[in-house]
């Protein structure tokens, strides 16, 4: 029997094309769930090995239910992170035209679109210059316009290339969002286990909280990492309302938990804030299309060769060898 | 002519709903529109006055759009937030019944619920408790919701309060949300103006771009307030596309501009960020409902009188009197 | 062939009565050397086993030749501190007295007094109120004003109790200095070797190089002991002229090298500074007649259960137990 | 009449040759004073208009006794610094020789030399190297040394160049220090009044008190002085008896206290301090024949432009222009 993974659906998302770029997903039986908390349920409940969701969007921001979910009930970890361009399509059905021959409808018989709102907004510009009298009707998911599109209740969908070839539509235009570099990234959150071995280049995620009655009950959380030279490369308050006073950190930092410098700093975090929520350890994805960023620089001194030196110079310290 | 103020509509949300709590808009004209953008486009346009727009909600998390909105254009300042508490109710549609009695349906007869995504997950515990058999659609609003429950597309509605009376639907059972303190923070964004006067509990928010390339840059920031005794008491990192290696925060701090120890941190940021852009010093909002949080505790010698103190003390050495 | 101890001569100095508090002082070979560099020199070569000096004293602060002497050769490590209560006396020759007798002289036949300046410093007081006509003549040491009160030079000495003894003078007055409570802190100090092994309540003594050349180097240095919970409880700047631009602090910490706290520290150490030169870990001594100082308070998080705690939840993530 | 001048004697010591570099003393009457305490009473007392006293020597470290007594009493604030090369000189009185002629010894003629103990020390190899078979005898300061050889207690002395001057004394040697590069900083000691004015290259002193019962008390000291970037060029801790369990840190700071950047600095110490004492701001000496340090970088962000940029820009917040 195959392993099964599920996916925030519905079918012909984003969350499934990023689902199948996995080595993973090939032999697996690929499920659309609901929502998020259907899908980490399936994976609570161990009725799937692991689900795909959505951390967030290069222009929307954080998924703030995912984190909620994923940091909210019994412990479930990341095990992979998919970053996908969002290559957003402008598709329609393919219509008999006169006797034989079957056509897509140029843009000038377009007259309504289905979309998501988020759609609707990145591709503003695009839809302005290029189908300015036609009515962008706002429905529920990616997925959902492009089978509206496919049924015949509107002209066209904006949706991701995976809705369009599900769907057999015809894509009439691609990359039509007004920003070309948007990115969404996905988890693979599965059941706690062994991490994936380090890589070199590994994220950890975390959910940190804090007391919130003192100034600068942060600034320790971020002292423990600076100190050992680990770079924060992401970093999301938000409520909770388990106890009064309490915030949350959702923090991605660079590294992984089986690194001496991780391990040192998550140690730290462990001491100073009320609770920490190891999220994961995982490689760091590639992410297409996008120029690289300048690395961040590590603090002199706190490099890996510099954190073996240390311990050697330790080691000797309490042999009393000087 | 009456003030100008828009809202983000459609009419009968929150968002209505809590601009009407403000006493500036009681004799202004208040106008829906269709997206933060458009609302706050209408602002720097000079057609209205100011826009009301959610900022975050304590189940969802920040409202992504709104604050790169906020900070992306001309600018833009933040003059007064609104907490409102989250009550939705269920509400149908008061139908003839028998010869000439009109009476809401009761709950046995509902089958069909409009509500949009977010509202059906946060009342998803009710919704099984009490409309078990009943199939929720989801709709794009919770204004929209009301709408179709009064046009007869669906036998009820999750929606504000607000929504009920506008589209004159009898409310069947009100708080049905799973968790009765959660709250939506809306702000009212003006063009930038002299800030209104300290009230002695103000909040200042800021966008702040911090280069990417160096750990711990994000903990230089936090020093900067620290070291002022000002409280941080909200912080979302968000992507900026605008160059790369950049990153925005966006924090809400404790205190007004106006004060010597905020001017004093503002100064500080501005020196040690690539950018700060200040989005409004404002009164807080009380948090109807809330129990309040345990209140920041300054670090001993930040306190109001302190900084009188040591500036008294200062303007002595100058002079030389010992 | 007994041991051979040093001690920062001549006879009957307070060091020499230091070196005598320890049990490991009772059946070895004792001798003064002449100066600091001679006594550490008598280490380092092997001619003795260790060398008792004076680090610091709590009215004239550091003992700037015995840290620069500690850290400027080759490697040395304190084994013990010794803190001794700086009890000056008045002491003077038994002189024949009438046929028979032999008897001190009394306060008010005493002309001249023989004392190193700092000690005619810490009983100024003293002697202004009780030997008001008399001339106090400096010499170079404790000792020296001894043997020259005995050899009858002065009329009279202020010097170490053991220093009356050893000239067989009488003591006239006791705790002459003006401040009861003044103290004098010496090392024992060895060739390198494992360190004793921890008590619980131990010091860590450090010397600490740091490039000058920016702002904030010595904040990192500090913050790497902070962060571990480690207590400083003294720092001293000292010039070094070894290459340009360099300092080197000497810290005294709470702890000892064998703790994790502590050993974290020093690799944090390690890899921040220029160079970091182990001086000790040491039982710390108590104070005889000093009331107690308020223990530091370890921040919270930062107690030795925090860290085997914290140690123990790493294990388990490394696992993949969660 | 003129002015009065004290400096700690006696006559011919480095103090008094520091003190005539000052324009100030030309005119002045300059008068020895026995001992530190001495000459900063004569100050207090409104005797002496100011005190040149030794601060420190890059050799022997800091001068315990001068930080102690500028503290302890009515306030003193430090108006100049003088940085001396030390100097020393071997000196011997000229003798009759032969018939008429007059001339000082030879080398190999010297058998017993007058020295402070700290010179001697200093000129351990030159002695080694160049008297090897002399006799070194302390006396109790250099300027001692010189009068002990004038009147021919012993055949030679090692002193300053005024002290060999004032006591005619021929010179022998020049520079016989083993370490070329070595400096004495003196300071010259008045009652409060108002600072002299900055040069763009000023010395700030403080004494800072702080309670020693938790961790990281003098991180936040330092983390006051980084953030407004403002270098700390030398510390020393040291103990105080007034209360148990504070210490006082004597600070070094670049700087001058009318500028916003310490200003500020100043005002955030006084309010987290337990107490702070400023000891003045004065023109940094240039150091004779020392290569200069590398300046230290201020941090990016907080140059003297910088604050100017910010305090315009907050000025711009505050009326509402954006």
């Amino acid at each position: 029997m195959p392993a099964r993974y599920v996916y925030l659906g519905p079918e012909g998302t984003f969350a499934e094309q990023a689902l199948r770029t996995l080595p993973q997903a090939r032999r697996a039986q690929l499920d659309p769930a609901a929502s998020v908390p259907e899908a980490l349920d399936a994976v609570r409940s161990g009725e799937a090995e692991a689900a795909l969701v959505p951390l967030e969007n290069s222009i929307g921001g954080a998924e703030g239910v995912t984190l909620d979910e994923i940091a909210g009930g019994s412990p479930l970890v990341i095990t992979r992170e998919v970053v996908l361009p969002v290559n957003f399509v402008l598709a329609a059905r393919v219509r008999p035209r006169g006797q034989s021959v079957q056509a897509p409808p140029v843009l000038d018989e377009i007259r309504t679109v289905a979309a998501h709102p988020n759609a609707a907004r990145q591709c503003r510009g695009w839809l302005r210059d290029n189908l300015h009298g036609a009515t962008v009707v706002e429905v529920l998911s990616n997925g959902a316009a492009a089978v509206a599109a496919a049924d015949g209740s509107y002209d066209a969908a904006i949706c991701a290339p995976i809705g369009a070839t599900r769907n057999k539509l015809s894509v009439l235009a691609e990359q039509i969002a007004d920003r070309k570099d948007s990115l969404t990234r996905f988890a693979l959150v599965a059941r706690p286990g062994p991490p994936p071995a380090p890589t070199g280049d590994d994220v950890t995620s975390l959910a940190v909280y804090i007391s919130a009655d003192r100034v600068g009950a942060l600034l320790t959380v971020l002292t423990e990492l600076a100190v050992r030279g680990v770079n924060m490369t992401r970093i999301e308050s938000r409520p909770t309302g388990e106890r009064l006073g309490r915030y949350v950190f959702f923090l991605d930092c660079t590294g992984h938990v089986a690194q001496v410098r991780m391990g040192e700093a998550l140690e730290g975090l462990y001491r100073v804030c009320a609770e920490v929520k190891f999220l994961g350890s995982y490689p760091r994805a590639s992410h297409p299309g996008e120029p690289a960023a300048p690395a961040a620089r590590a603090p002199e001194g706190t490099g890996d060769a510099d954190f073996a030196e240390s311990a050697a110079w330790l080691a000797r310290l309490r042999d009393g060898v000087a």
